[in-house]
C-alpha cells in the first residue's frame, strides 16, 4: 500500500491533560506499518464537539484511513458517535443487529439492558456496524468520499480484538498495495556520531528504495533499515544484502536485530554456552541484577547476587581485603576486581561481574569526581576491568553502568567461551 | 494562565511507525497542565521537512505555545533544526556559547569533538538557546508574531531538564495570568474505588475553586488537589484546609506528599530514626534495592542486599534452612520470614526485608500459580509475613511487590519505633 496514509486520532481529555498514558495509538501505527500503510500523523484531541469536527476535517485533508478511537462511552461528555453522524450528515438509528449482541452480552453477565446503555445499540446509518464481542460500544465503519474512517472504542483489548479480526483484513481488501520491510540492527557501546562516521560510505550507497534511521537512547543505537516495494521476499533479500555489506564495518557492537535487547542477548550467550552468572554491585544497588531477571527464564543462568553498598559488606559477604580498599579505595580497578573474582566463588557460579563507583549527586572528590565507575568482569580464567567516566546525574549513572557492564559481559563472553548463536 | 492554549508536537518517524512509545507528551502535558495551560492537541508527525512545515503552521494556527521533541541529532535524518529556519526565515550560524558547552561537555568524557557533532552549536540567529547539559544537542526558544515555540531534544531525561529548569519558569514569565496551586497527597495500598467511596462526603462539599484528580499507578493513588484564583497565600491555605479535612478519613494510607516517592518517604524515616536496611530479595532480582538506592544518599540507611534467585543461595547466604525450603516451599510465609530475619543477621543491620515468589510467565502450580508473592519484614523485636496475589505479568509482578514490600516497611516502621517526623 505505498501510497496509502493514515492518521491516527486519539480522543479523550484525560490523555490531552497527561493523565493517562496513551498506548494504543503506538500499537495502531504498528500494525498500519506491517501492511504497508504509511501513518502520516498522529494527533489527540479532547473531549468537544468542535474540535473533533476541525480533527476530522484535517484528517481527511491528509490521509486515506484515518482510525479514531475514544468517546464511545454510554454518558454525557462521550461526543464522537454524535459528531461523526453530525460530520457525515447522517441520521442516527437504532442497529437492531448491535442490539441483539448487546442484549447478548448483558445476559452474559446476569445485568439487565439499563437505557443508557441501549443508547449505544444506536448508530449513524451511514456506518458498517463493527462487533464488539468485549463491550458495549460496537465499532463504526465509514467509507465516504473514498475515504475510510474507522471509530473504536479506547479500551485496548476491545479496540486490538477489532483491529486484528475485521479492520485490517477489510483495509487490505479495500486498498491494495506496495510492501514495506524494517529490519532494526542493536548496537551498544558506540556513540550515534562515531557510528554514523564508520557507516559513512555504506550509507551513501544505499539503494533508493532503502532508508536508514539512527534511534539512539542511553548506551544504545539502534539502526532501522526500511525497504519499500512490491515482492516482500525481494525486500527481506536486499535488507539483508545491505546488512552483509555493513556489518564487517560495526560488527564488535552489534549485540542483535529487532526486539532483542542487551538483557535478552546476554541470557541467550549464557543459556547456549551452558553458563551460570552472579552480580557483585555497589553502585548499581541491584539495577544489573535488576535487569537481568526482567528476562522470562532468566533463573536456568542467574543464581544471584551481593549488593555491598557498605564497605563492611564488601569485606564480609564478598571477601574484598580491607587493605586493597585503604589502599586503592572503594572506587578502584583494584576493588572492582576483587568484587567480581569473589562474587563467583562464593555464589559458586561460573563468571562474576561486578560495579563500584560515585553514582552522585554527592560522594566525588578532585582525584574521583561524581560519575567515576569501575566495573570488572572474571571468569576461571580472566578477570578484566574497566573505568568509566560518566555524567553528573545519578540516574543515569546508574543506567549507563549497567549498560557497560552488560556490554562487557557480552564481549567476554564472545572472547572467552564458545557459541555456536551469533549474538 | 486560563485562556492559554498549548500544543506539543513530536517528530519522529519510529513513533509513528509505532517503534518507540512515546512517554514524553504525556510528560509534557502534564507540566502544562499544572501552570494552567490549557494542551489543545498532541500532534505526532514524521522526519520530512514538508510534513514538519505543515505541523508548525497548524500548530500556530490553533495554539500560543508550541513544544517540540525530536529530530535534533547530528545525523541527515534529523530535520527539525533547518526546518524551523526555514519556517521563521532565519539564518543557521554558530553559536558561539553552545559551542563551548559542547567543548566542555565532550572534554568532561574524554573524548574530541567531531565535525558532525560541532555542527550540533550552529543555531537559527532567530532563537534563543537552551542550554543541554546532559547532552549535545541545546534546545531552541523562539518568540515569533506572538507565539512561542520551544524545540527540544526528544532523550526524555534532557527534554526534562530543559522543561524543569528553564521552559516552565519562562512560559509562566512570558504569559501572565490567574494563579493555579496544585497539591498531591499520595497515598499507597488503597485502591482508586475504595479510597473515592471513603471520601465521598469531602469531595462533594469542595469550594467550587478547588478541584479534585485521582491519578493511579501500579499500587499507588495521588489525588490532586488544583485551586485557582488571584491570592498565591490563600490558595495555599484553601488547599491545606482542605487536606487537614481529608486526612482523617485516609491517615493510614498517606505516606507523603507533592513529589515524595515511597523510597523517599522511607529513606527520611530511616534516617530519623536512625535504623539501617538490607533486602533479601528472590523473585523482585534486585529491584527493591534498585528502589531504595535510587534516593541520593541512600547509602546513610541502605547496607546491602542479598539477591537469592537460586536456592543454593538462599541456602548459604542467608542461612535459610533447606528444612522449611523442603516442607514449605521456597515460595511460603516460613522462607519469607527466614529470609528477612537473617538478612538483617548476616549484613548487620537493623531491619530486613524479603521477596520471594512466582514472578512468571512461568513456574507456576495449581496451589501456588504465577504471582503468588510472600514479603516479610523483620527488627531485633518482631517479624511479620504476608502473602500477595498479584497478576499473570512478570513486569507488573515485580513492580507491585516492590510497591508492597515498601509499603509493609513503612507501616512496620510507624508501629515500632519513635518518629518526630510526619509520614
Amino acid at each position: 500500500m505505498s501510497n496509502i496514509k493514515a492518521e491516527v486520532l486519539t480522543i479523550g481529555d484525560e490523555i490531552l491533560y497527561g493523565q493517562i498514558t496513551d498506548t494504543n495509538s503506538q500499537w495502531m501505527s504498528a500494525r498500519l506499518d506491517e501492511i504497508g500503510v504509511k501513518v502520516v500523523q498522529k494527533t489527540t484531541i479532547g473531549d468537544s464537539e468542535e474540535e473533533i469536527l476541525r480533527g476530522l476535517q484535517e484528517a481527511e485533508n491528509r490521509a486515506d484511513i484515518i482510525l479514531i478511537t475514544g468517546g464511545l462511552g454510554p454518558t454525557k461528555d462521550d461526543l464522537t458517535k454524535p459528531t461523526l453522524a453530525k460530520y457525515f450528515d447522517s441520521e442516527i438509528e437504532l442497529h437492531e443487529t448491535a442490539l441483539i449482541e448487546l442484549e447478548g452480552l448483558f445476559k452474559s453477565i446476569g445485568r439487565e439492558l439499563t437505557d443508557i446503555n441501549r443508547k449505544q445499540a444506536e448508530l449513524p446509518v451511514k456506518c458498517e456496524m463493527i462487533s464488539n464481542k468485549l463491550g458495549t460500544a460496537p465499532g463504526m465503519w465509514f467509507h465516504e468520499r473514498g475515504k475510510v474512517f474507522v471509530s473504536m472504542p479506547g479500551v485496548p483489548y476491545e479496540m486490538k480484538a477489532m483491529i486484528s479480526n475485521y479492520i485490517i483484513p477489510k483495509l487490505m481488501k479495500t486498498f491494495s498495495t506496495d510492501l514495506i520491510h524494517h529490519k532494526l540492527i542493536r548496537t551498544i557501546g558506540i556513540g550515534e556520531s562515531w557510528l554514523s562516521e564508520m557507516i559513512e560510505d555504506w550509507e551513501s550507497n544505499l539503494p533508493d528504495h532503502i532508508k536508514l534511521a539512527y534511534l539512539p537512547s542511553p548506551g544504545e543505537v539502534k539502526l532501522r533499515l526500511t525497504a519499500t516495494g512490491s515482492n516482500k521476499e525481494q525486500l527481506e533479500q536486499d535488507v539483508e544484502d545491505q546488512i552483509a555489506k555493513v556489518l564487517p564495518k560495526i560488527d564488535k557492537y552489534v549485540f542483535g536485530y529487532n526486539k532483542e535487547t542487551i538483557q535478552s542477548a546476554i541470557g541467550k550467550m549464557l543459556n547456549e554456552a551452558g553458563l551460570t552468572i552472579a552480580t557483585a554491585e555497589s553502585c548499581t544497588g541491584g539495577f544489573v541484577a535488576h535487569q537481568i531477571t526482567s528476562i522470562p527464564g532468566s533463573s536456568a543462568y542467574f543464581m544471584g547476587s551481593v549488593i555491598a553498598y557498605d564497605n563492611a559488606v564488601k569485606e564480609n559477604q564478598l571477601g574484598v581485603s580491607v587493605d586493597t580498599m585503604k589502599n586503592h579505595g572503594a572506587v578502584s580497578e583494584e576493588t572492582a576486581l576483587e568484587m567480581a573474582k569473589n562474587v563467583r566463588k562464593v555464589l559458586n557460579t561460573d563468571i562474576g561481574i561486578s560495579t563500584t563507583g560515585i553514582a552522585g549527586p554527592d560522594g566525588g572528590t578532585e582525584t574521583k569526581p561524581v560519575g567515576t565507575i569501575w566495573i570488572a568482569y572474571a571468569d576461571e580464567n580472566q578477570a578484566v576491568a574497566k573505568q568509566l567516566k560518566l555524567s553528573k546525574t545519578r540516574d543515569l549513572n546508574i543506567k549507563l553502568t549497567a549498560v557497560n557492564v552488560l556490554n562487557l559481559l557480552r564481549q567476554q563472553i564472545k572472547a572467552n567461551f564458545e557459541l555456536s548463536v551469533k549474538s
